[in-house]
C-alpha cells in the first residue's frame, strides 16, 4: 500500500476547505497520556481559547469529539427531555437537521419556515415563541445550503423574556461573520472546525451558559463502572445518549476529571491550533478578510453576468450561491473545474439541487489569489462550454474590489 | 501563544499509547473535498483495509467519527429498539459501559457478572441466553480495567442457535490478540485506534454482518432536508440518534453517497495508516510481537517479586495488572515514573482503584527497549521508595524472555 497521495485541490466549495498548514502540522504531535498534566493543561488552554473564539465568559466551553453535528446532538439531547418543546426556525437544510435531531431526542418539535434564500425577522420568531412556549429555541446562524445568515442579535433578549433557552449552531459562519455569545445572550453554541476556522472536520467546540448547565445538571448521572457512592443522580430523566451526555463531558473536562471517553488528542491539538490561528490574526480582521474575499467573489460572478442566489442583504461573507444559467450543465462545469483546474466548487441540496452552485471563500482560502484563480477558471470552463460572458470581467471586478485594501 | 510543546512520554499504560510516527504524519495530509473521487476512493480503501483488520468479508465495514465509545453507541442504538432485550456479560468496567449505553437506548438490559480478574465460560453465557432470550449479546473482548480477555470463539455458534445478534467491542484487544469476525460468527464489532493499532483516539472502525444490517435497515429513515420522494422509511421505530444512525452512515459510505456528517478526513487518513501499518507487519506477527512483549513484561514484574493480577490464563497480551505491594504508595510511584523518567503506567478503576497498576505493551510500544526501560525505571523508583526487591532481576527476566526471539 502506498502512502496517501491526494491531488492538490483548491477547495472553493461550502466546506470543508483546505486547512491552514499550521493546523495540519499540529496533528502530527506525539501523544501524552490522557491525565498527564501537560494533556489536562492543553485541555484547559483549549477551553480558554474557545472562550475567545465564542466571545464568552462561559466557563463551560469544551470540545465534543465528533463532527459538527455531534456538537448539535450533544447540546440538544442533553437538554431536551422527551416531550419538551423546541422551536426551530428553518431557512435551509440545517434547520431541518436541527428538527431531525430534536425529534430523535423525543422532543415535541415545532418549526416555522421561510423560503430558501430568506431569513426571519425577530418578530416572526417572537410570535412563534409566544404561541409554542418552547423550552429551547434552536436556530442555525449560517446555513450553507442557502448561503443565508440569520441575524441573531435580537433573539437572546426575546428568549430571556419568555424564559427560553437560546441555542445556535454557528459551524458554517464563525470566524467569517460576527458572532457574540454573551452580547447576544446565547445559552448554547456549537461549531465545527472545517469552515472559517480552517481545520478538518472531526471536532465540535461548544460553549454553554450557566442557565443551560443548570438545566442539564438535573439529568446528571455518572455511568456505572466508575460511579462512586458520593455521586448522586439528578432528578431529571436520564440523558438518552452516553456519548453526548454533557454533564459527564463536563465532569471529564472539569476539576474532577472523571473518565468518560478518551479525548481525541490529535483533534484537540488541531482545535487548539485553529483557535490560536484565528486569535493571532484577530477575530475582527478575520471577519474583514472573509467579507472582502466574499465581496470580491460576488462582484466577480456578477461581472460574469451570473446571478447570485438569495437575499444578498443576508448573505454569509464566506459563501455565495450562483444560479446555474439556462442551458448550462452545472455538474459538467464542476467536473471540468475539478479535473482541469483542481478547483472544487459546491453543488446544492433539496430545492436548490441542480439550480445553484455554491462558491466558498473561507478560512485559509479567503485569499485574493484563490478568488482570482476561481473566477478565471470558472470563466474559462463556462466559455468552452459555449456560454456567452464578458471575457475578463470577473477577475477584473475582483481585482477592483481588492484594490487598495490591505486585509 | 506558543506552538504546543509536550514532554516526550513513553506511554506504558492501558492506552492511549504513543502513536506510530507514520500514523501521525498521515494526519498532516492536506484535504480534498468530501465527494472528490480521491476522497471517496480513500473511504473505499479504508473499508477494504478494515475488512482485513477485522478478518471479515462484511461489505459494511466503516468508521464512526468519534472515540471508541462512539462506535459502541452507534452499534447498540441502531439495533436496539426501546424494550428490546440485551444480554451483557460483565467482567470489568467496560461491561458496565455496554449496559449503560444500552439502557439509554431504551433497551431492557440483563447482565451476568464474574469477579474482576475472571472471564466467562461459554456455558454460563448460553445459560443466560436461554433464560433471557435477548435480541443482542454484547460483550467486550479485552477489558483493560481487569486486563482479562474474554474467549469469544464459541459464542457465535451459541448466538446463531438462539437467533441472537452477537456484538463485541474489541477496542483494547484487536491487533494484539487473535480476533476473527467471520470465523467466530460475529454480527457487529467496534474498535478504536488508540490501543494496539497505534493511533490516537478519535475514530471508531466498525464491521457489520448482513444479519445485523438487515435488522437496522428496518429502521432506515433518511433525514429531512435531503430526503427525496424515492426514500421510503422502514417499518421499525426511528433510531434515537441522528449521529449514530447506522443506516444513514451506510448510505454515506455506500454507492448513494448520501450526505450525513462531513467525514473527519484527517482521522480517516490516520485510520487508513493504522490499518496499513498492521497489515504490512502482518496480523499474526503483530499478535506474536504483542505476546512476546507482554510475556517479557509479565516475567519482569514477577522477577521483581510483584504479583500480577487476575487469571493469567486469560490475560490480554498487551496489558498486565500489577498488585501494588503493601506499604507502597501507588500514586507516588506513578508520579516518580512520570516526572523523573517520562514513563507513564496506569492506575485503575472501580474495585481495583488503588489496588493495581496497569502496565501496557501495545502498538508502537510493544518493543523490547520500551519493556526494558519500564522495568528498570519501576525497579529504581520502588527501590528509592524503600521497597525491597531483587536488583536487576526484572530487566534480566525480560531480556531472557526476548533472548533468541526475532519478533
Amino acid at each position: 500500500m502506498k502512502p496517501l497521495s491526494l491531488p492538490p485541490r483548491l477547495l472553493m466549495g461550502p466546506g470543508p476547505i483546505n486547512c491552514y498548514p499550521r493546523v495540519l502540522t499540529a496533528m502530527s504531535q506525539q501523544l501524552v497520556g490522557q491525565y498527564d498534566p501537560s494533556m489536562t493543561g492543553c485541555m484547559n488552554e483549549v477551553m480558554a481559547l474557545y472562550r475567545q473564539v465564542f466571545k464568552t465568559d462561559n466557563h463551560h466551553t469544551i470540545l465534543v469529539d465528533g463532527t459538527s453535528r455531534a456538537g448539535i446532538e450533544a447540546v440538544l439531547v442533553s437538554c431536551l427531555e422527551p416531550g419538551d418543546k423546541v422551536l426551530v426556525p428553518i431557512f435551509g437544510r440545517f434547520g431541518h437537521l436541527l428538527c431531525e435531531i430534536a425529534e430523535r431526542a423525543g422532543a415535541e418539535v415545532h418549526s416555522i419556515e421561510v423560503p430558501w434564500g430568506e431569513v426571519f425577522e425577530p418578530e416572526q420568531i417572537e410570535q412563534a415563541i409566544r404561541e409554542v412556549r418552547p423550552k429551547v429555541l434552536a436556530v442555525v446562524q449560517g446555513d450553507t445550503s442557502t448561503t443565508m445568515l440569520q441575524p441573531l442579535e435580537h433573539l437572546g433578549e426575546i428568549c430571556r423574556r419568555y424564559d427560553v433557552l437560546f441555542y445556535s449552531d454557528a459551524t458554517a459562519s464563525i470566524g467569517g461573520n460576527p458572532f457574540e455569545t454573551d452580547a447576544w445572550q446565547l445559552d448554547a453554541v456549537s461549531v465545527g472546525l472545517q469552515k472559517c476556522l480552517g481545520g478538518p472536520s472531526g471536532s465540535a467546540p461548544i460553549t454553554l451558559s450557566e442557565r443551560y448547565v443548570e438545566v442539564v445538571r438535573k439529568r446528571h448521572h455518572v455511568e456505572a463502572g466508575i460511579r462512586e457512592n458520593s455521586h448522586r443522580s439528578g432528578a431529571g430523566s436520564r440523558i438518552r445518549s452516553n456519548y453526548f451526555d454533557i454533564p459527564m463531558l463536563l465532569d471529564y473536562w472539569g476539576e474532577e476529571r472523571l473518565n468518560h471517553h478518551t479525548e481525541a488528542a490529535s483533534m484537540l491539538f488541531c482545535a487548539r491550533e485553529c483557535a490560536i490561528n484565528l486569535i493571532e490574526e484577530g477575530i475582527e480582521p478575520s471577519i474583514a478578510r472573509h467579507k472582502l474575499a466574499g465581496d470580491a467573489m460576488l462582484a466577480g460572478v456578477q461581472a460574469l453576468d451570473l446571478t447570485p442566489f438569495g437575499n444578498l442583504k443576508h448573505k454569509m461573507h464566506n459563501v455565495v450561491g450562483v444560479e446555474i444559467p439556462d442551458g448550462v450543465d452545472g455538474e459538467h462545469i464542476r467536473q471540468q473545474l475539478l479535473l482541469d483546474f483542481n478547483i472544487e466548487i459546491g453543488t446544492s441540496f433539496g430545492p436548490l439541487k441542480g439550480r445553484i452552485w455554491r462558491i466558498g471563500t473561507m478560512g485559509y482560502n479567503a485569499r485574493q489569489d484563490a478568488v482570482l484563480h476561481t473566477l478565471q477558471s470558472l470563466e474559462t470552463v463556462l466559455r468552452r462550454a459555449g456560454h456567452k460572458l464578458s471575457a475578463g470581467a470577473g477577475v477584473d471586478a475582483a481585482l477592483d474590489t481588492y484594490a487598495g485594501k490591505t486585509v
